[in-house]
């Protein structure tokens, strides 16, 4: 419902993973209703049904990348928009019962992603531990709690769950990983403006050539609107024709970024808007041109050529 | 006055050459006072002290190339707008006082553009005549017919008016060479569309760096605007820094050609609006698309955008 | 050992998946010694150490998107080089024991992606099966073939190597959907061009703005080079910095894609070389021009700049 | 001859013209045979028939603009071309048989662009004198010194030539006015480049739609090759196709400007190389990148390329 503020959270379970982790650093959701879905389309679905408000799940990681089924689902399933974005740090711990020491470590349970993002710190310090796929980071914490493993690489909010002592911190390889998170609402009008905002687009190109790509970006470059992010996405019909997922500085309420979804509009096949909302400021460079600024511009623009096409000259 | 159509005419002089031949294909001006001036800053003088509605001047030759003085008046003179092209052909014509044969003839009279545009036809008539400069090709008419010269270069107009006989027609060089005029008056709001325009633009970019060009090529491509001709003027100050005269197709009326002028004005150190015109069909290829379709692309692109600024997705 | 053929192997397993199944495809692999790895880095680290001539690992999905894992280790490892694409359709299967109706079907065994690219299909077709998470598709087949599962979904590779009964074939909601991989071995001459080739890069931009991009697109523009493929991928170090892969039509070899590619290392930040190799023509378009006809036209244009240097002008 | 300096010039006469006080400057003119031409094409046709090892003709003007004439003849004529610039201040004097007060001076004579560019100094100081339009500044100089008229606007070598009482001196409008003028011969290697180098080039493009000319300069832009100048000029067929006259900084003998030309060539309808020269450096901003830095950049990108080709990655 508009205007009333979103209290049924849905994220990417199980619980005790980076999802969680992020959910709760929006404050109306650790006071609200928070439940575990078992994967992103389940997660979105439930937001399509009603029987969310929102759900949180990842779109790309600084190591892994992009998040394909949340792409694929936004891009292709019923319309949603993201209203928020959150970006966390990719934090492992090593986590064990109680305390042992590192050369005592014989097996280590891991998702597969975990594993490859901590290769270099587990080659260095238990070199001779077994490494156990499981299916999540929380499944884990799970094992090593229940004996099954002698450790487990998990995520720090998974350990203190299941009272797991941590043996090491911070032993992911890259130590500025981060993992990128987005909140998905129901079609609304997107939160104003904040001055430092981001708006995401699916764009669909009839052609897979330089000229049509080169025609999108002339789009946003005349603007003056940045482009932050560009991927190519199989659409699921052949390898070579693609939807872009573009993310640009500014927001949908801005004359600039307003002009240029026009544009694209115009001379794409398609363009799904998907959402308009506050960049994470302290994950990235410095923030872009006020929106006042470049409003202004455009205002300008606009009344100049108002006296022109009334003959007023100067 | 707005509204009133114009009957005081103002043409770049003498009588009897290509200007006043041109003037006389609008009919208004064939009906109305017509007066010729010494030069291109006379006649326009002329119309911005009120003392005629609107002046008839030449803007570019398919032979000679741009006519600066006009360009440059119009660039940084009083401001006024071009509101008719009419483009004729460049047809010269010799005629002397009476029939004679061509070996006979020791003296030609022709202003130097004319006789430039004839050269390779009097090489090979009147190989032995002496070519004599003189001010206009109505000067050359008035001195053939006076017996001063053997024979004149002059324009067919020129030629009957002053009784000469035709020795030969159609002498240029280049069979199809044109010249285009503009109708120029004081500001006011231009002609409606015609659904084939031309916008004639002064642009003034801060940089003479290929990129700050580029930059204003860009915001014609990504409208979809052809540009039909492209100069660069020196400004008057020095070589290096120029002005661009540019002529697009379409009308500023229309919303592809106003979203351009818009970007210009916003990237641009200056820009001057010369005026939207009904293009001179009979001297151009096909026509761009017509005005509706495009502006249709633009009004549904423009209520695309409100519904997704009302949170009202497809 | 340059010249010698590649005999030996390694692919992401475990065996009985997609990665198997395409690396038959390969006659010299058929022939030759194939082992699987537990991870993608795991088998490119074989290769880098000697231990096997080519690894073949996924690249890209048709549903799922990139597989950010190998990307990564193609940018940011030691160098390696793709001598060879394969794309294979995704087929999946529902296999099991022995024969069973669909509604007697309680538990299905399935790898997340599987799971997710037959979700439609599992809903239509055994609402009421719980769906059990499991590590791989070859894992899934083994469940079912131990009776731990009433089902599984399987590539049909998987279900003969493990004698289940294909209860249904085709099972994917995406009928044409297409799994990409690469065969990778350590740096050599490129594979001379088939005339049909593909060339792969990883090119650092040093700033995230729409301008770099805008220029990098334009080096290959210029060109006459078509861009398949880009994707924007985080460097690990920021969100915000990106290395961008692209797939370009062409070869090495050819003077078109040698000067874009030289252009790339003026302007970039970095630039890495993955490969030139033949395209896997059946999964895509029609073929770009062949390399003779653009050769042709780059060593027309280079005599003709000697001939001007030389002062020889036609 | 190669490598005879040339000895032998012609320029656009009459004597005591702008076109002979910018021959003065070159040394090797000052002291060799000058001789004058009664129009651009007689000029230019001297070379052509090897009765002059050079022309000096006007290419543009500060305040007129192009010279039609001259860029005619280059583009179109047999090949000739540029290899020296010449860039002198426009100065008028105002000339008269002896002393005599301006509101004394009845009658001035000039040529008709003179006039155009002292427009302002005759209304503010002799408003009341006729203005008689002749054919030359020299024929105004002569006029006035047989005492036709009270005055002349003249050239300094002019008036000085014909013993005229200077009136006035910098009686021009725009004081900082210059005529850019081409010292033009015979094909044969351009000057070795002297690190600030000027080229000029007639380009023919297909259509004249924005998308060509915007490909043109990309093909610029992209080896940071700058523009200096851009003049579409009508190719004398119809209006609306055009050549383009394009000058650039650099020298054809250098990597980023020859691979420029060979883009141009592959792209246009035809290409005419009109020289490469050193730039009359006072006249302009501050010089372009030294030769050799961009060179070495050419260099270092194609020694990359052959790595990359023999297999030799880092």
């Amino acid at each position: 419902m508009p205007g009333v503020p979103p209290s049924r959270f849905v994220y990417l379970g199980p619980e005790g993973t980076f999802s969680e982790q992020a959910l709760l650093t929006i404050p109306a959701a650790a006071k609200g209703n928070r439940a575990p879905a078992r994967s992103v389309p389940e997660a979105l679905d439930a937001v399509r049904a009603g029987d969310a408000d929102a759900a949180l799940v990842p779109v790309e990681n600084s190591v892994g990348g992009q998040v394909g089924v949340t792409l694929d689902e936004l891009a292709n399933g019923e319309p949603l928009v993201i209203t928020r974005e959150v970006v966390i740090p990719v934090e492992f711990v090593l986590g064990a019962r109680g305390p042992v020491a590192f050369d005592a470590i014989r097996s280590v349970a891991a998702h597969s992603q975990a594993a490859a993002q901590c290769r270099r710190w587990l080659r260095d310090h238990v070199p001779d531990a077994v490494v156990v796929d499981v299916l999540s980071n929380a499944t884990a914490a799970i094992g090593a709690a229940a004996g099954e493993y002698d450790a487990a690489i998990c995520v720090p909010l998974g350990a203190s769950r299941k009272g797991l002592t941590v043996l090491a911190d911070k032993i992911a390889d890259h130590p500025d990983g981060v993992t990128r998170f987005a909140l998905v609402a129901r079609p609304g009008p997107p939160p104003p403006p904040s001055g430092d905002d981001v708006t995401s687009l699916a764009v669909y190109i009839s052609h897979d050539r330089v000229g049509a790509l080169l025609a999108v970006l002339m789009e946003f470059a005349v603007r003056g609107v940045n482009l932050t992010r560009i991927e190519s996405y199989p659409t699921g019909e052949r390898l070579g024709r693609y939807v872009f997922f573009l993310d640009c500085s500014g927001h949908v309420g801005e004359a600039r970024v307003g002009e240029a979804l026009q544009g694209l509009r115009r001379i794409c096949a398609d363009v799904r808007f998907l959402g308009s909302y506050p960049r994470a400021q302290a994950h990235y460079g410095p923030a872009s041109p006020t929106v006042s600024a470049a409003d202004a511009d455009f205002a300008d623009s606009a009344a100049w050529l108002a006296r022109i096409r009334a003959g007023d000259l100067p």
